[in-house]
């Protein structure tokens, strides 16, 4: 195996790339569904619910509105969504902790053991348009081990514009090329390189479910391409 | 002992608090000047370093010069004391090390184990007038526990200034009381709870050498007074 890239700091997509949202959401609303005999189709709903992530985020990058942390846009989402399901009864308490199931996602099964691996050598971090309590939250529940925690708030921008990249390595007093983003998905690793960091690809075939299309593979040689976190791990130097 | 305030995270100041700075620094520099055979008086000259350290914060918190990272203060101050002692000769690289040395302090001894134990129960961070990149770096080598560190770069604010403080509870989604402020000094905890933050108060009577004249105990009645982190763990309900 070649010598891993000279970097620094590698931070990480999250939703995704470190955590199985979709699995997640779905047990958990589930459960709140059973609790209280609801027939709603949970996985319909949770797909629904991050369909409307990118619209809801192309507001603020956009300039369309003011900035608003992903906490509140979720908390949108979720009112927009019980009433087409017919749900308007929940109340508010209900809906505060359906908003903070995005707070206890599950890593996927080579998450943990891989970063544990990868923070001997490097700094570890996220690199997420979630929000940073939603982020400190998320690691806690799933005992994600980061070195530091930079969301969407440290740029003031959400991703893929080019400022969440740029800031975050301005943040962490390295030069872009000194970073090393992580991501599942092909269009945030482009938007990363376009500006000058490292970049790896670690492929979640399953993280949109079964049917999958998009994202399955790398569609580009990025500075790696590793088949999980561990596979990660060994490609970047750590025991 | 009473049950423990009803507090949602506790964010540290680090300097003197967590690590002990003075020990560290001339330790570091000895061992610096050693390797050059430099007669230098590194305890002087360690106090002379800090002695800059508020001056240098204060010409960016009155607005008299712009955003500026402790990196960077610390550097510049660095080269003033580099040309009093005498030794203009140190090279660029010396420099570098010798400002690096802030990124390599010693937690006290009973910061770490504290730490853990109040981690189980709180979401636990630094706010702290260090930037990110040096808190992040630090508490890789002295192996602190932090969930999440907040730095001068959070709020663009030097502590006491009461952004510093009231951003640190926004960007965690709590109200200010729901956030409490450990420190060794006064002042600081002064600051926060003037903006609304519960305080815990830990001594550190040896953080400016043996003849330290402030800070030595509590000048108020502080939510928590505490002899030591471990102590502060047992009184926040900790196991």
């Amino acid at each position: 195996m070649s010598s891993p890239p000279a970097v620094h700091a590698m931070l990480f997509d999250v939703f995704g790339t470190v955590v199985d949202w979709r699995s997640s959401i779905i047990a958990d609303l589930s459960a709140y569904g059973k609790a209280r005999g609801l027939s709603t189709d949970w996985t319909r709903f949770t797909d629904e619910w991050r369909g409307l992530y990118q619209p809801s985020m192309e507001a603020v990058r956009s300039g369309k509105r003011a900035w608003t942390i992903l906490d509140v846009l979720h908390r949108e989402s979720l009112d927009t969504l019980l009433k087409q399901h017919g749900l308007e009864h929940a109340t508010e308490a209900d809906r505060v902790h359906m908003t903070k199931a995005w707070h206890r996602l599950h890593p996927w099964p080579d998450a943990v053991g891989g970063l544990t691996r990868l923070k001997t050598r490097y700094i570890i971090g996220t690199l997420s348009n979630g929000n940073v309590g939603l982020l400190t939250r998320m690691a806690k529940f799933g005992g994600l081990p980061w070195d530091v925690i930079l969301g969407a708030e440290t740029a003031r921008a959400y991703k893929p514009l080019p400022e969440a990249y740029l800031r975050a390595a301005e943040i962490l007093n390295i030069a872009p090329s000194e970073l090393m983003l992580v991501a599942a998905h092909n269009g945030d690793l482009a938007a990363a390189e376009a500006v000058g960091l490292k970049t790896a690809f670690v492929p979640r075939p399953s993280e949109y479910g079964p049917e999958q299309k998009i994202d399955r593979t790398a569609e580009k040689a990025w500075t790696v391409v590793a088949s999980d976190f561990e596979d990660l791990a060994s490609r970047m130097g750590c025991k």
